[in-house]
């Protein structure tokens, strides 16, 4: 059940979200434009669409007054590739208000009619239950130029947008993202000096029936364990019981780190975990999240019977899963084979308030003491790949101007949730600008972003307009207020 | 360092000895024009090959009085191609002579030039150290050929061969050995009804040292392990800590099978072990083994520092090893997924007096043990494939004239070994049959019988000759000595 949008009359704004009404058909038109562009960033002969997108996308920008700068990222490694550019923008410069630095992605996933969809993907379908049908509707071209209709429409209306905007559009969000962060690295104190938060414009609700932002993703430690035996495979016939076989110490190690309930074993792992408080326990009880949402992916297999306890064990505790565990060698070799060199691949999921380089001590050591304990005359090496979680304060006034814009767009008040699993740029953006970062949900979960049938709901498009044009509003109320209470402190 | 072949003067069969020298270049060029036959059974484009050679190895046995029949065993399952023939053959009827059933096969392993041979490889090269080197010169076209070699040179010096012969080529060993299992089934109480003991003519010596006669092979009983939990893949970020992962159980239950010393940890596995004499622990002490044989497969992770532990680890011992963790659904998945469906595969190498039946019950009800007590949401399937251990009594007649023959030919006593892997086709021949096998080596093991530069020594191939004729001389002897026992006891 779908919530209904309920914008207050008596928000200031009420004349924004009429002419944001009246202006839908334009809107929706102008998404269709922007899906006719097959801009896949995965597949090397769209990348000319790709570029042909951060184009459009600069061209619709500068319609409405925004300062663009298309800034190259020069070539995509390994290949002749030129990656898309980051499309850059700037929308006014007023010191009286705040500069939220706004970030979307303008690539999509490949989709293509063999893969069942029901309308060629790259012609938006209006379907009578009023889905925007299409590739990139919801990820991210629906929530992107959002942003461009929202300016549109308070100059239609004739109202200063509230805030200044810079604007940091992407276009190989689905393809790793390369060369973002080293722009941002190299931005930060030049294009992105004067930002004061971050809004992240490419996320979705928790649940079809429940509004959400999300306050918190997991971070991830991905380790390699590498056991090396003998040069070669050898036969188990020939050698079986005479030779020191990696596998043997691999599923040791494997099977100390984690047991079938999910508990992980490694001494300390759990120390630093933030309790799950008595109000965060009952409010994951009230969130309306569907079962199919909450243990469909399980195919009843869920650890946890409840919905509290479901959410608690995927957003705010730590988690091991074992991922795989290879032949280390080339070729496949005999199936009865006695594999010469193995990696086994885990991974951590981390949660606040865990720090990542005492976890990486106390995993390896775990491991090393379990290695050792098997007398193996095989070599064991560890690799680890560490990736932090995000967590921020609900109760700064960015995350703040978004719980009141939800509920003046959307009458009602958005869920404080988490996610299980990391989004890099959410990072970067954090630990590189070092401000404020909003994950703003647009869609909806079922909305198929990375799957055939991609849609946005026409309200979650409509809505996200208005949704932004709140934000602005609020976020400046409080910048203003919290920057007078500072100043008078 | 190879041992000088002295036949004995004094041999009855010196006349014999003598024409097989005679005809040495006559046999090295029949072995010559054998090579020329690229019968790679693998390839199906060379299964023309394989039916040509069954004709030519046909025509030769002819021309020494076998009495040929060419046994079709239909289309190869799931193809569309003609299995090659049996190649069967009889020489002899004579009721006062033991009757031989002699296996060979004339089909080879693929080879080519860029693989890395030195010469051609279906062009058989003299190299000056005397080595015949060619695909098929050592498994198994230079052991077959020997045989026809020997009628004829026995015709030579106008001596009856000694034994009644039963010929029973094959085609396809080096694929799979499809139909022949059927084929011996149906010719047990036909063809091969007078059938007194099998001679088996595919296997080398225990070192380039150290001749010797195998008495045992280990058998095997593959597991398949599979455990399901979810209908698909995971995400580790999504529902790590939150779905029960068949990994975690697969690993735990690997690692309860056997430790890192070879040791298995399956409770009453050792029962049925035949213990090691100490007649037998020191005779391994004394074989004349390289380090290399010994330990190069190892590359320095032997579990054992000496040759007699080694030999008894590979041979008498059963030894259970892990051969891989498979995700057992289509496509590989995000290397962070958690995989929902995993097959584990191990194998048990079984010893004399193990029994396959007993040792399925306590594996099975120890894994069953095992993952009951972890408390697993998943569910768990156990398949095996079990084959026999293959173990014969070296006081049978059949054995005793091996070794005589050895020691006359070759000037020095073989030792009794046995392999650490199976030979399917000994235990088809022994349980079908139901008569004494014997696993006869001609060539060494660095003949590179499956790799490149296969080669046959001079010496090997003509001593042969002379080893199958003294055999079968000492197998009358024994059989008619054995025989007058029986009847006068």
């Amino acid at each position: 059940m779908a919530p209904t949008p309920t914008p207050g009359a008596n928000d200031p704004l009420a004349n924004f979200y009429a002419k944001v009404d009246e202006l839908e058909s334009v809107f929706i038109e102008r998404l269709g434009d922007a899906v006719k562009i097959p801009s896949i960033s995965a597949q090397a002969d769209r990348r000319k669409d790709v570029f042909e997108m951060s184009e459009w996308v600069a061209a619709k920008m500068r319609t409405v007054g925004i300062d663009v700068t298309l800034k190259p990222l020069g070539k995509q490694a390994g290949t002749d590739l030129e990656l898309p550019p980051l499309v850059l923008g700037r929308y006014g410069k007023d010191p009286q208000k705040p500069t939220v630095l706004v970030y979307c992605h303008y690539d999509v996933q490949p989709a293509s009619l063999e893969d069942g969809w029901k309308h060629e993907p790259f012609v938006m379908t209006v379907e009578d239950n009023g889905r925007l049908c299409g590739r990139g509707t919801s990820d991210d071209k629906g929530p992107l130029i959002g942003w461009i209709n929202m300016i549109e429409a308070f100059q239609k209306v004739d109202v200063d947008v509230p805030a200044n905007l810079v604007f940091c559009f992407e276009g190989m969000e689905e393809n790793g993202s390369f060369g973002l962060r080293e722009a941002l690295e190299e931005e930060a104190d030049k294009y992105f000096a004067d930002v004061d938060v971050v809004c992240i414009a490419d996320v979705v609700w928790v649940s079809d029936e429940q509004l959400s932002i999300p306050q918190g993703l997991r971070g991830i430690i991905f380790y390699l364990v590498t056991i090396t035996g003998a040069r070669q495979d050898a036969h188990s016939g020939g050698f079986g019981g005479q030779i020191s076989e990696p596998m043997i110490d691999m599923v040791n190690i494997m099977a100390s780190l984690v047991d079938s309930n999910g508990k992980i074993l490694i001494p300390g792992i759990y120390d630093n975990v933030q309790p799950v408080t008595e109000k965060e326990y009952e409010s994951y009880k009230e969130l309306n999240i569907s079962e199919d949402s909450l243990y469909g992916g399980t195919g009843g297999r869920s650890l946890h019977d409840n919905q509290a306890d479901a959410l608690i064990a995927r957003w705010k505790k730590p988690s091991l899963s074992l991922h795989r565990i290879e032949n280390a060698l080339p070729g496949a070799g005999a199936v009865t084979s006695i594999p010469a060199k193995l990696v086994g691949k885990f991974s951590i999921r981390t949660v606040p308030f865990m720090k990542a380089e005492e976890i990486d001590v106390i995993v390896r050591r775990h491991i090393q003491d379990r290695f050792a304990s098997l007398g193996s005359k095989n070599d064991i090496e560890i690799e680890a790949y560490p990736s932090d979680w995000f967590y921020e304060d609900a109760g700064h006034w960015n995350y703040q101007a978004a719980i009141r814009a939800t509920r003046n767009v959307w009458g009602v008040d958005p869920a404080m949730t988490c996610e299980g699993g990391s989004i890099p740029i959410a990072l970067d953006f954090k630990k590189i600008l070092k401000k404020n970062v909003l994950l703003l949900p647009v869609g909806r979960p079922t909305d198929g972003q990375h799957s055939t049938n991609e849609k946005l709901d026409k309200s979650n498009y409509i809505n996200a307009i208005k949704l932004y044009g709140s934000y602005l509003r609020e976020a400046a109320t409080l910048w203003r207020e919290n920057k007078n209470r500072v100043s008078s402190a």
